[in-house]
């Protein structure tokens, strides 16, 4: 309980991107794909200011104690279909490792679906790879429905 | 042969979005969600506005002897994850149901591909509903995996 509560939420910063990027590199998926150096390589920081000028898209972290323990990514999406309703995309949530099982992700999305029924969407989409069972049962705890097959493109 | 070479792709114009409606409600899962009447709900025009104004997104239709046959949203989102490489989101496929067949979903959908790469995407991903298999087969055969559960929060 009071761990829970005791957990910010607030926009991420240039100096989070090291942070945000050791969460993504910490994950049998990202690790072959992330390039966690010291200096960190500048494209993350050139990604940090598209994102972060982009008033369609939110890159929150939770914070413990000053530190950051979890992140998300939340794009509002404008598009005709649905009567011209935006749609909310969840993307890049992640929780550092030691920090799991306190309800912090659960604190991320919640908030995510409120900030994007907030923002006139009546949908917030989202892809978790085949893998991520247990993600899987996590927001379908949440109230997601597995109703799409998320197909991807790699180049 | 020819039929699809007569087909021209441009960006979606103001006088396009009655069509576009009409396509996205002649579907089975559109049919319900969509408010096809003279004159259109402002809210599809207010939603192209915003879609026309918006620097990462590019809606765009299929064109074929002066009438619009098909149509595909393109989103290139910037992210911190895969060493802040965009991503590209493709949304709202649709052709025109007499005109299926003829190649001009792949026409549109292997246009947002290269797109998204010249865009220095790494990643194209997309929604498709369970029920959609065809539409599951199609996009398999130009080199997208099923390799994600897509997950929809609907209110």
């Amino acid at each position: 309980m009071t761990a829970i509560s005791s957990i910010t939420l607030r926009r991420a910063r240039r100096d989070d991107v090291g942070v945000i990027v050791a969460m993504l590199a910490d994950d049998p998926l990202g690790n072959g794909r992330e390039r966690l150096e010291d200096p960190l390589p500048p494209s993350y920081f050139r990604a940090f200011e598209q994102v972060d000028g982009d008033p369609n898209i939110q890159l929150v972290v939770a914070e413990e104690g000053g530190r950051v323990v979890g992140c998300l990514q939340l794009c509002i999406l404008p598009g005709i279909s649905s009567q011209g309703a935006s749609r909310g995309l969840i993307e890049d949530v992640r929780v550092a490792s030691h920090c799991r099982g306190r309800g912090i992700g659960e604190q991320l999305v919640r908030w995510a679906v409120t900030e994007a029924r907030a923002k006139g969407c009546k949908l917030v989409e989202l892809l978790t790879h085949n893998t991520r069972v247990d993600a899987q049962r996590f927001y379908a705890r949440l109230g997601f429905q597995p109703s799409h097959v998320g197909m991807t493109f790699r180049f």
